[in-house]
């Protein structure tokens, strides 16, 4: 803390309090990390329990009083005045949050979470056995609070606002709506074009045999040379992969292995390293408060994205990496060239399920989502018509259709977890992840005689200079635009996507 | 709880308390767990300060002026009128504990605890060098300090009665000190007849190539094979070897491998699998409460011990594990007879190190320092001459002596810990073992029998039911005698040892 912070008690108890419930909340994450990865088969039920209580402690600490009245004291500070520094930040996203959080009544909180926790056990069963109509009124259910929680909150403009700013704040859906809106006209016809052209790529080549510890080795050594630090982090397997952070030098990812493809588990390995990769970028000795914390799951999610999409794979990565990969995998590669590799890995065709989704038509995967929720959450359309909706679109944007609602409108767990807001934050994610890389390009020159070396470490300080360090200093919008110079558009995603896809489909 | 149970509600609030208290306490054994076993080389730091503001909460719990007005509302009630029923333990043990804690000024607990942070960075310092001098002045202060923690306490007998109850409740100083002569009386003759022996067993065959994937698969197989249950635990690998719960349900063992030296890893994790076993065995419907705790530490490492040593040494144990040994390690034990085997991990040798020490000899390096800090604490002792004293008592019985402190009293972390007190519960774990498993013979007939077909399921589900269900309802003494009917005493381990000894050594 600088010494006009020391001076100001009010403050210096804010961050206190702050850092002290950050310990309870990174306590936690290592209670979740573990049951997903280590913990014994029986223990669960005890560890929900731990969890609860855990959860408990930390909203008991999050609507502390004293939070209220130490930022009253504050908020004619002059450490309040500037909004972008350290303090300024602090102040304001504590405010923020201390204010939400009060503004919803209790009895809706616990319905939240009572309606999300019997409605992911709901989906679960509904899911496999194929049947909507199960998991129809637990799901009205969940949408009507999450509608009353907007209301409760308070928005600009309409109510998706308020789900949205709980993830991508600062962000209107106004905008993310225009935005994805012109990514899409440009994509569905992109998609169409490559649907119809007639070149395939060889995507079998993946599906051979990858010894799974080979698969861990180049993941490993991948992730760690685009820079996650190994000392400050680790790779486990599970069934979901995800990025958690337990401390500020403790940042853990996962993955899961399948000997059968080659994709899954590097390409997961690399976008849970970029994920990593921005928690480790993030300032120590702010941990626990809004400048040491990620701006947003958009901002998140473009660091990820970067890694895994617009670096690996990209020619130049394989120039480099694709020796090491045929030596590991000679049975597998031993007989294919560069050139067919890398367009197998670029390969695009529509499926059904996003999380299987290839770069290009993820984003429509999004788009369909983000149409149907705004449209519940803004009163235009009803759960019960969902699965109608859902088709309708997939046929509209993708071409195809989906018999099945398990591989429908049932296929992810987000809207059962009440997880209501969080599917634009992927797309935004990648249209970020495009606009940065094109501003790291313009700022460190050819980024491609770099990687052709596997020097990845210019890049990797430049994100650390300019995004990973603002921590939630600047919103996602306001990051983004100091970073690349201008608004978020879907240009520099459909242009990296163009210039990617046209010469390897012949467009 | 049961219906009277539930009707009282101090009772109901007590237990409830005990529970969330419980939750803090398995969530700081995670911590501390995964420091260990899995967590990044630097995050040690936050870690750190992580379980400290954990330690601190539970502190506060412990201290809660509301425990001690529970416990006097219920101090009449019929709830704690038999102090073996579980109410009764629950109500008489919280009561201890609370007014245990309360009489400890809080300046003295605080300076404890830094005089044992302190302590423990000196020590290993002053054991690398290998530096008495160095670590002197820390190790006075420290016992002056237990001194003191004594007085407060209070204590019937002698002050050091006090520290010794912290960890094998209803112990008293002059009994365990006259069982643990009457043992030295007759272990030190016995060890220098075998040093006078002319037969040597042959213990090199241990230090064989012992490749440590098949040490790891060896030491599941026969853990799980004892009982150890793995849907409710893990083993993993530790430098240091430790068995910890972090729930009912969740039981961790850890071992190291040597792929030059058998026995470590082996009848190491044998030993963790003991204490395990013993956890896995409490009942946990009381998890967090009494009833539902371990007994004291002298119980636990009976069960360590017993599955270690009077079971794992045993003649018929390798009758049935042997050959699979023999499969896994062609190379080291193919040419190896399994009496050749048997002697060998048999073998006794006076030593320097007391965690390397055999099972007999192991007793001699637990009474001198039983004997040593005993001296200190009743003040006919100054920590200043320790080392002559120690060295004096490794000459007279075991015959030998360290040229060096740091293999002679800089071994052993727990002073510099603060943990006085501690030592003679690993004797008196022994101890129990073999009068226990005197016991269980008895009443379940010839163990050989069923150990060389390799059913130790009568010998685990009669300990369940004799010894582990009653958690701390009984004090040690006490189920000590319910369970094998007379008071501990030396002979039991000493017939034990010489059964087995006499022959091998043609004594």
């Amino acid at each position: 803390m600088s010494k006009v912070e020391l001076e100001d008690p009010n403050y210096v108890a804010l961050c206190e309090h702050n850092r002290e419930t950050g310990y309870l909340i990174s306590t936690a994450a290592l209670l979740e990390w573990d049951q997903q990865t280590k913990m014994p088969a029986l223990a669960s039920e005890y560890r929900s329990e731990q969890i609860t209580h855990l959860a408990g402690l930390i909203h008991e600490r999050k609507t502390d009083p004293r939070i209220g009245e130490w930022l009253d004291q504050l908020a004619h500070s002059p450490l309040a005045k500037d909004p972008e520094s350290d303090s300024g930040a602090t102040i304001r996203i504590l405010k923020r949050e201390y204010e939400k959080r009060i503004k919803l009544p209790a009895t809706l909180v616990m319905e939240l979470a009572r309606a999300a926790s019997v409605g992911q056990t709901q989906w679960v069963a509904a899911r496999r056995d194929n049947d909507f109509d199960a998991f129809a009124p637990q799901l009205k259910k969940i949408f009507e609070l999450k509608k009353s929680e907007a209301e409760a909150i308070g928005y600009p403009e309409v109510p998706y606002d308020a789900l949205l700013d709980e993830y991508e704040s600062g962000a209107r859906t106004s905008d993310v709506a225009g935005i994805l809106e012109a990514l899409r006209q440009e994509l569905v016809p992109l998609v169409a074009e490559i649907q119809a052209s007639s070149y395939r790529a060889p995507v079998d080549i993946l599906s051979r045999k990858y010894p799974i510890d080979h698969q861990r080795k180049l993941g490993r050594i991948a992730s760690e040379k685009i820079g996650f630090d190994y000392q400050q982090g680790r790779l486990d397997v599970t069934h979901h992969p995800f990025c958690t952070e337990l401390g500020p030098s403790d940042c853990r990812i996962t993955t899961r292995y399948d000997e059968n493809f080659f994709s899954g588990s590097f390409f997961g390995t690399l976008h849970e390293a970029g994920h990593g990769i921005y928690e480790q970028g993030l300032r120590a000795e702010y941990y626990g408060l809004p400048p040491g914390k990620f701006c947003s799951l958009g901002i998140h999610e473009s660091q990820s994205r970067l890694w895994e999409n617009l670096v690996g794979r990209r020619f130049s990565f394989w120039q480099y990496f694709y020796p090491q990969a045929q030596r590991l995998f000679k049975d597998a590669l031993g007989d294919v060239s560069l050139d067919d590799f890398y367009r197998a890995i670029n390969h695009v065709e529509p499926s059904l399920v996003r999380v299987e989704a290839d770069e290009a038509t993820y984003n429509l995967h999004i788009i369909i989502r983000f149409e149907l929720e705004q449209a519940i959450i803004n009163g235009e359309l009803d759960t019960d018509d969902l699965p109608e909706a859902w088709n309708e679109k997939y046929r509209l944007y993708l071409g195809i259709e989906s018999p099945e609602v398990a591989n429908g409108v049932l296929q992810d767990v987000h809207w059962s977890a009440g997880l209501v807001g969080y599917f634009p934050t992927y797309s935004l994610g990648n249209l970020y992840a495009s606009q940065i890389f094109d501003a790291a390009s313009e700022q460190l020159g050819s980024l491609d005689t770099l990687f052709q070396e596997g020097d990845f470490s210019p890049l990797k300080n430049w994100l650390n200079v300019e995004v990973h360090r603002y921590g939630q200093c600047l919103s996602g919008p306001d990051l983004g635009e100091r970073v690349t110079g201008k608004q978020l558009s879907h240009e520099a995603l459909m242009n990296h996507l163009k210039e990617k896809l046209v010469p390897i489909y012949g467009l």
